[in-house]
C-alpha cells in the first residue's frame, strides 16, 4: 500500500466545542508507534492554540483502546539511541496532555495495556465501558512498564500500582474506578452519552477558568502546601478579575443564569 | 443593626478539653467573609497557646456547613489587591489549622461547597452526617476552586478531585468517606456522639505525643522518604524521653493503666 | 539460657527462588528489638547480593505478625543517644526493604501494630489472612508512631492515616485492603497459596526487569513528573537493551513463550 493511500493514524472530528481524536489502527490494537505518537502530538499542538476547542475526547477504533508501544517497530530498531528517542517522544506526548489548556477525557471502550494504560492515567478524566480492562503488562515480555509507572503511581495507591507492575495482571473497569484510575464505568451502549455529559458540563463553564484551573492543579501537586497555596491564591485572584467570573458572580447574586455568550 | 448588637461570627464553647468553634452565620450558609476568616484566625491563634484545649471541633450553625467565600463581599470589592489579600488571608487560616498543635475535627452537618469543602479537607479529621454533601463549585460561576484544589488534591485521588473541580458536581457523604475526604458518616442524630467519641479517644492520650505527632505528620509528607525517616526518628526519640511516654511504657510493662494525671 | 542455645531471631528458608524470612519470637509477638533488627538487616544485606533469590516473603511465627518496638528493651535503656540510635537502626532496615533489588511480600497472619504495621507498609506487596488487624498504637502509651507514619502515610490517604495515628484504633484486613495498605485478604488456610501465587508470578519474569523496575518505581515517586519521565525513559531504554527483553519481545512477535532459561 502506498503512503498516500494509508489511513491516517489519528482521526479528528469537531462538534460544538468537543474535539474527538480517535486512534485509528484498531486492527492492530492502536499501538503507539512513532507515527501514532507524532500524529497525536501534532493534534495536541494544534488544539492547544485553538480556542474553539473546549474539551478533547481521546477515543480508539476497534476492540482495544491501546496496547502500548509498537513492539514490532521497537524490535526492528534495536539501539539505545532509538529507544531513548522513542521514550522521549512518548513522554513528551504524555506531558502534552497534562499541559494542554483544555481538559482531556479518555473514552475507553476495551482492553488497554502498558503505555495505553499510561495514556488513560495521564488524561484529566476517564470513562470506560464495563468490558474495558487495564494492565501494565510489559513485564510479561521482560520490559517493566517504567514510564507507565510514572502515570499509574500518580493515579492509584502504591501497593496497587506495584502489584499491577510486578505481575502484569489485568484489573477490570470497576476495580479501576474504585482505585481512582478512571472516573466512571457504564455499558458500552452508554459510553458516548456519558462522555458527552461530562464534556457538556465542562463546556458550560468559562474557558478561562477551566484552563487556569487545570494548569494550576498539576503545578500545585508538585509543591509544598505553603507554596501551593501562594500560587493558587494568585491564580484565583487573576481568575476573579476576568470578565467571565465577574459576570458569573453577579448573575449568582442576582439569582439569574450568567450570560457568557 | 449596630456593631454591638451583631452576633459574633464564631461561637466558642469549652468543655473538658474540647473547644467547639461554631460558624455563626447559618442563615447565610456561613460564608468565609473577611470578618469570618478574621474571627476564626483569632480563635485558632488563642487556642494554639492554650494548654487546656486538647481537641478543636469545627462546627456550623444552620442547615449548611459552609458555602465558601462571601461572593457579595467579593463583588463589592473588585480589585486585584483586594482579591490577593483575601485569598492570602484565607490560605493563612487554612494553614493555621494544619499548624495548630491540637487536632481539629470538622463536624459537617450539611452542604459544604468551595472554600467550605477546603475547610473540611484541611482539618485533621472529619465526621459528617449522612445528609451532608460536598462540592468545589466555584467553576459554576466562572471561578475555578484553585485554593480548595490544594486541600482537596491532598485528600482524594487526582482524577476524582479533577472531576469535582471541572464539573462542580456534588458528592454525597458516603462517597466522600470512601474517597478519603472524611473519616466517618453517621445520622444527624448521632453526629455529636460520634465527634465526642473521637475527641475522647484523643484526649485520653498525652498532649505532647499528639502535638509532636501532628506536627511531624504534615512535615514528613513533604519530604523524600530518607529525610522523612530522619526527622521522624528524631521526633520519636524526643517523644520517648518525655515523662508521659516513660510512664506510658512503664504502665504497659506492668500491665496497669498509665497515670497521666 | 546460653547465647548458643538461643533460637535465632529470624529463620531463613529458600525454595525455588523464594526466600522466606520468619520473625521468630512468636511468643513475644516478634518485637523489633535491637537483635531482631540486626538479624533482619543481615539477611537483607546478604539477599541483596544473592542472585538466586528472586522474591522475599516476610513472615512471622506465632499468633501475631509483629507488635512493634521492644518496649521492655527501650525502657531499660532510657537515654536520648540510645533512642536515636535505635530509631536510626530501624529506619535503616525499613529503607533496606525498599532498596532491595528483589520484591518483598509481607505475609501477615495476625495482629500487627506500630513498627509492625510500618514493616507491612514498607513491603512492596502484602497479603493478609482475614483475622489480621492493623494499628499504629504507640499513642496509647504516649509514644506517637512517628516513624510508622512515614510508611503509613505513603500507603493510605492522610485522613485515614491520621485517624489511626491519633486514636490507636485497629482496622481489620478488609479495611486495610480497601485503603491500599495490603493487596489481598484470604483465609488463614489459603495464605501460603496466595503468597506463593504472587511470588510465582514475579519469578516468571526476568530478574533484571523486576529489579530495574522496583528501583525506578520508588525513585520516580519522589520526583516532579517531568524529571520522573526522564528517568523512567532512560530506565526503559536500558531495560529494552537487555537480552531478556529482546527475547521476550521476539517471542511475543512470534507468538511463542520466551526462553529465559
Amino acid at each position: 500500500m502506498s503512503v498516500a493511500a494509508e489511513a491516517p493514524f489519528v482521526l479528528r472530528s469537531d462538534a460544538a466545542g468537543v474535539t474527538t481524536l480517535t486512534l485509528n489502527r484498531g486492527e492492530r490494537f492502536n499501538p503507539l508507534s512513532e507515527e501514532m505518537l507524532a500524529a497525536l502530538q501534532a493534534e495536541f499542538k494544534a488544539i492547544a492554540l485553538d480556542d474553539s476547542v473546549r474539551v478533547v475526547v481521546l477515543a480508539a477504533a476497534g476492540k482495544a483502546f491501546c496496547a502500548g508501544h509498537d513492539l514490532k517497530q521497537m524490535q526492528a530498531n534495536a539501539s539505545e539511541a532509538y529507544y531513548k528517542s522513542l521514550f522521549q517522544q512518548c513522554s513528551k506526548l504524555m506531558l502534552a496532555i497534562q499541559k494542554l489548556p483544555q481538559p482531556v477525557i479518555a473514552r475507553v471502550q476495551g482492553l488497554t495495556t502498558a503505555a495505553g494504560c499510561q495514556l488513560v492515567a495521564m488524561c484529566d478524566l476517564a470513562v470506560a465501558s464495563d468490558n474495558a480492562s487495564f494492565a501494565v503488562s510489559g513485564v510479561n515480555v521482560g520490559l517493566f512498564c517504567s514510564t507507565p509507572a510514572v502515570a499509574l503511581s500518580r493515579n492509584i495507591s502504591r501497593k496497587q500500582a506495584m502489584e499491577m507492575l510486578l505481575t502484569g495482571d489485568f484489573i477490570d473497569a470497576h476495580t479501576a474506578m474504585q482505585r481512582g484510575l478512571i472516573n466512571r464505568v457504564v455499558s458500552l451502549e452508554q459510553l458516548d452519552t456519558c462522555v458527552a455529559e461530562l464534556a457538556a458540563s465542562i463546556i458550560a463553564k468559562p474557558a478561562v477558568a477551566i484552563s487556569m484551573g487545570k494548569q494550576l492543579f498539576y503545578k500545585q501537586l508538585e509543591m509544598g502546601v505553603d507554596a501551593a497555596y501562594q500560587l493558587a491564591g494568585q491564580t484565583m485572584a487573576c481568575n476573579m478579575l476576568d470578565a467571565s467570573a465577574q459576570e458569573g458572580v453577579q448573575a449568582f447574586l442576582e439569582k439569574r443564569r450568567p450570560d457568557w455568550s
